[in-house]
């Protein structure tokens, strides 16, 4: 039996940064960290807002959390009783991860007396802009108690503070924090209105960036004291009468009452579920992280809008910027495109609206074409920095590449867009932009290619491949084949979609063709098998991985760069040929694909979450299920259990890997069900491990849905009718 | 009045290493450093030999000091009174470098009485093999004294012990020393003949790698008690029978006798005075500054060989390993060229006999043609390592591209080859190897050519230009404006010397002319008339050298590398646009060059000798000899002054500074001279400084010898009959 229930007992303050990841309620529109309602600044709550951004000072630009309409805190004799403050006699957390439920249970001893406190809450997925909140108060005995809850304007930011000032107010009986963001004068708006089964004196009181109501109540022992919040969230880019809205929002909510949007929350996840959901019989552990991954992918899917894409941590705060990194295309885009391909084309219309960005971004660096962001927020801007790394040993910033020579970001996009007209057999995309991305990003390749004089072929020097251990390498291997298919895709685009008489066609169509032929890309070498990551890879150090981090002098000193521990070795961060393969596969024999899963994994640190899924799949298809197995197993609970990086230095970096859970999946579907598209046909293939018994999933496929059962003894694909 | 004497009043034990420089006698195939006699390795003595190189262990493969010949050490009681041990009444050296006879005089209270030490030695310009020294003590009492006087084989190695063994022993008259290499079992042997003017008793006396004569002499107040001492010095590769030869010449030497071999020797520094000596009227610092650093280029100049170049540092150790850098052909070149080009041919010499190992070491980066050694020790072994700087603060060696990305130094070859040409227009260095060198320095560069697809040039990638700061950029202007050279020669020489059907001719002319004509070459930007010294330093940080120089957290921190200081700024090591425009002057008209002068001269650290000259030599074609000068002085003065830098952390790094040298005298005739050819013809012109009424000196030009004479009013070359 599979229990769609994770739990904590007890409070521990160390863990309960990583549990706001772990506990994470979201819609897409916004995430709710899985942090405690009476939590301030210090303990990194967050309702973390998708496709907003402000910059202050030289700051990192960061997503915006909203002013926190969940605060709530309960007083006796005027003392506060919330975590972590004053210790509790027990404490409990659930989340409901088939319906994105977060609950709690807290038994406080006041000087009263015992009080439990209990919260509900949900990040609506029937309406994107709201939360309801559900707060019980039980005392264990007869007097009087009181209850401060309302907005908190004063939010946790990483490179903040964010508003410039949070004007507070009250209009009517909705309660309102409107927050006003340094950078463009943007304007959050939170609103709630407030429902209580009890009677009350009551008082709102405002002061710096809080408005709370003050609520005194005489209690009774042993009676419940439940109230409700209805808290409205809108930002002034959302639609004009930003703030009417957001104001009515609450008030409709309070009228529709707790359990009927409760209700249709629910059956809006059930229906997503219809679809996604993964069965694994046999493996109830497996299954269970599995879809607590896609549960998570859920969470964070927007499909409020036409046109966002999911930031690198998902909505779970402002750590790596909120940007969107190739994570989206390369291990994101296959659960969506499978299970809810409009989500799909809304995370590729990100890209295409994005094109400007792109473009100028390649003309700054002197290219044509389109040179996507490596760290993409609003417009495509860039928001890499140049110095990505602080050198321990001096405080000084370290010069990075990453926004300047990873430019396998391109093809990415290009491979995103060409995977959708893939699965979907449609052209929509293609047409709203898709072709014009896809051409731009060809032309971008075909700027940076170089030919030696005297050699046939053209080559791309002075890049950074997944692995960014080893910067600034010539013809890295994931690269040029990434740039090869995205030359392979114009000269497609050109070909079907294009007049052949027109002067893009006639301009273009033979420049990608010769690239395309005459890109080079390392083949395996023909004793050995292995594809050479890039030009000199095979002339670095030859070292464990365990020596190499044993000649660590400081544990947080950076293992790249110019002069790493892992630079001059062999030694890789990531997947990075074992991603080509795997994506490529149909280009080399098993063996082929053995030799270099045999090669490579045992130089790889796996140091980024997304390494160990491309092992995992690539260990699939050389039929090693069992050497598959602890590497998805991995993916699937990367947020699951602790152990991710939460801190660099005195920096948070914790949160969600949403790029592991879309890997995740990716490895059981197309992993051990052997998913796949023959001669345009959908096809399975059992590749099960040990203990499973059977694997079943639906999928899309050319707009319709198809049931997908493997048992040992079959892999079968049927239309569902 | 000139002094053709340097003198230093007084000990001082913190500036004997420095002097060891200052006052080296040296013939080319050896160098005395100006250190005492009485010194052990401790205090850094060394008969530096030329051609001749060991490696131990992992340790740097550097030159080899040949057992010490000259030690000499003076008893009283039984007790040695020596330097720095003991404390002296008065001490004084000079070096007279109009004839390379270094002297010392140093008064010793010793238990008995006041001992006067005086000698007098040189390394014979007419015999290559031959140090004499005459010693002599004037005791200020009557009794006995003692003399150890013998060879010490216990050298001064930096990465050493060098010699596995030395063997010492006593043949007829002579006593020798023998040093056995670690690597090559290569053999060094050190004889000496003894001759006293007083009579004493002696007895050899051997223990460990020393062999002494001990004498006891009875001595009277006042009197002069005088030896002379010839030291023969051989090694394995000189030629067949070198220890008999050894023998020989000591004993045959003795019997010449100090005086006749003292004025043979001084005779031959007249001959080569006779020519090179620069007169400067009007200013006598000048002159002796300048005619001082000349001296050490004849002390270095290999005239006992056909075929062997100089060193970095000369003969003034193992620093810098001995090696051969660009040094050589850009900046010492000229002046063998113009008063000795028997020497400048040896010098080439030297690179068309180590092409083997440059075609070798342009396979092994998989490279055509000749890529020459940025360190070049014999046979052109490459003597840089990859790891050339400790990083100070974590004590790891960082990766340094010198040896792989420096490629200029091939040009730096086929430069000097062509200037030979120019100068001497002759061809037989052309027809001895010097053709073939400079085809395959085009191959190379040929095989490093690589052209974006759509652009229509020819491009240099990922280099390290003249300013060493700046690691693997593209299109350093002065490498490919070289490199163009290269490709320019290839094709004269293809013209000229080749059969037009020949195979050669025909697989190569078109590439090379096409080469040539379509390489990139950074030019003055329409604004500024400054060019870009390589692709993106204009985007570079904006910052004066002192600032970034105040940005240092370790004083012996590097400057460059990927994260330098100076790296990601405007702030370069040396002369490099300025280099390239100097060498190039009559390609550019002269605001162009005086815009680089202004542009580049202040961001420029001048923190290698070789900038100084290149900033004088510029300012003088722009007409600003004031500007010049003080520039100018610290090329002639690199040796004369202290300053330069004498360790790097631990290791000793101290040395002559040919280049410089080489640099001065550049300047002198090129730059206040205004020495060049115009169609064919010898001209000068004047661009003398204020304080100059006259500047004469002489040079040859195709074969004759020249009279040049500048004054305020004129410039005349009158041929000399």
């Amino acid at each position: 039996m599979v229990n769609w229930k994770i739990e904590e007992n007890g409070f521990d303050e160390e863990k309960a940064t990583g549990l706001g990841n772990k506990f994470l309620t979201g819609n897409g529109y916004m995430g709710i960290r899985g942090t405690l309602e009476e939590f301030k600044r210090e303990q990194f709550p967050a309702i973390n807002l998708s496709g907003i951004y402000d910059q202050v000072g030289n700051g990192w630009r960061e997503p915006l959390n909203a002013p926190n309409g969940l605060f709530t805190r309960i007083l006796a004799a005027g003392e506060e009783y919330a975590l972590p403050e004053k210790e509790c006699l027990s404490h409990k957390m659930t989340l409901d991860f088939r319906h994105g439920i977060f609950h709690r249970e807290t038994a406080f001893q006041t000087v009263k007396g015992k009080v439990l406190l209990e919260t509900q809450r949900f990040a609506s997925m029937d309406e994107k802009h709201l939360i309801c909140l559900k707060v019980k108060i039980t005392p264990s005995f007869d007097g009087s108690l009181e209850v401060l809850t309302g907005i908190d304007g004063d939010v946790w930011d990483i490179n903040g503070p964010h508003y410039d000032k949070v004007e507070t107010g009250t209009e009517e009986e909705v309660i309102c924090a409107l927050g006003i963001t340094h950078e463009n004068k943007d304007e959050v708006v939170v609103c709630e209105s407030f429902d209580a089964a009890f009677a009350a004196e009551e008082v709102t009181e405002s002061a710096g960036r809080k408005i709370v109501r003050h609520l005194k109540l005489t209690v009774k022992a042993g009676e419940e004291y439940t109230f409700y919040k209805y808290i409205s969230v809108y930002t002034s880019k959302d639609l004009q009468g930003y703030k009417e809205e957001a104001k009515a929002l609450a008030v409709q909510a309070k009228s529709k009452g707790y359990e009927s949007l409760y209700a249709k929350h629910c059956s809006k996840w059930e229906e997503v579920w219809n679809v996604s959901e993964v069965l694994i019989e046999g493996d109830d552990e497996a299954m269970e992280s599995l879809n607590y991954s896609l549960y998570h992918l859920h969470s964070i899917a927007p499909r409020h809008s036409k046109s966002l894409s999911i930031a690198a941590r998902g909505l779970s705060g402002q750590t790596y910027k909120g940007a969107v990194f190739w994570d989206t295309e390369m291990f994101m885009l296959d659960f969506f495109l499978f299970t809810e391909p409009e989500v799909a084309k809304t995370l590729l219309k990100y890209r295409i609206d994005t094109l400007e960005g792109a473009k100028k971004k390649a003309k700054g660096y002197g290219f044509n074409g389109a040179f996507y962001a490596w760290e993409s927020q609003e417009g495509g801007f860039d928001a890499c920095s140049d110095y990505n790394v602080t050198d321990v040993f001096t405080g000084r910033p370290m010069r990075t590449y990453f926004k300047d020579k990873q430019i396998h970001i391109s093809a990415a996009v290009a491979y995103g867009i060409m995977r959708y007209v893939q699965f979907t057999g449609k052209d929509d995309l293609l047409k709203e932009g898709g072709a014009e991305v896809i051409i731009e990003c060809a032309k971008f390749y075909y700027s940076l290619l170089v030919k030696r004089v005297n050699k046939d072929c053209y080559e791309l020097w002075d890049v950074i491949g997944p692995d960014e251990y080893h910067e600034r390498v010539n013809n890295n291997a994931y690269t040029n084949r990434m740039a090869k298919l995205t030359f392979d895709s114009a000269v497609n685009i050109l070909e079907n979609y294009t007049e052949q008489d027109s002067v893009l066609y006639k301009e273009l169509y033979n420049k990608f063709k010769d690239a395309a032929e005459h890109l080079y890309i390392p083949s395996p070498d023909k004793e050995t098998g292995v594809i050479e990551q890039f030009d000199g890879y095979e002339q670095l150090e030859e070292v464990t991985v365990s020596e190499v981090k044993s000649r660590l002098l400081h544990e947080k000193e950076y293992w790249g760069g110019a002069y790493g521990v892992a630079s001059h070795t062999k030694v890789i961060k990531q997947a990075d040929v074992v991603t080509m393969v795997n994506l490529f596969s149909g280009e080399y024999d098993k063996d082929t694909l053995y030799k270099n899963w045999a090669y490579y994994e045992p130089r790889t640190e796996h140091g980024s979450s997304l390494s160990a899924c491309m092992y995992s799949m690539l260990a699939c298809k050389c039929d090693m299920a069992e050497k598959a197995y602890p590497f998805f197993i991995k993916s699937a609970k990367a947020d699951l259990v602790d152990g991710g990086k939460q801190w660099a230095g005195l920096i948070y970096i914790g949160g969600t890997h949403p790029a592991a859970s879309g890997g995740a999946y990716m490895t059981a579907v197309e992993g051990f069900g052997g998913l796949h598209i023959e001669n345009g046909t959908l096809k399975a293939e059992s590749k099960l491990p040990d203990g499973w018994s059977k694997l079943s999933f639906k999928v899309y496929y050319l707009g319709e849905l198809h049931q997908v059962t493997i048992t040992k003894e079959e892999a079968r694909v049927e239309k569902i009718n």
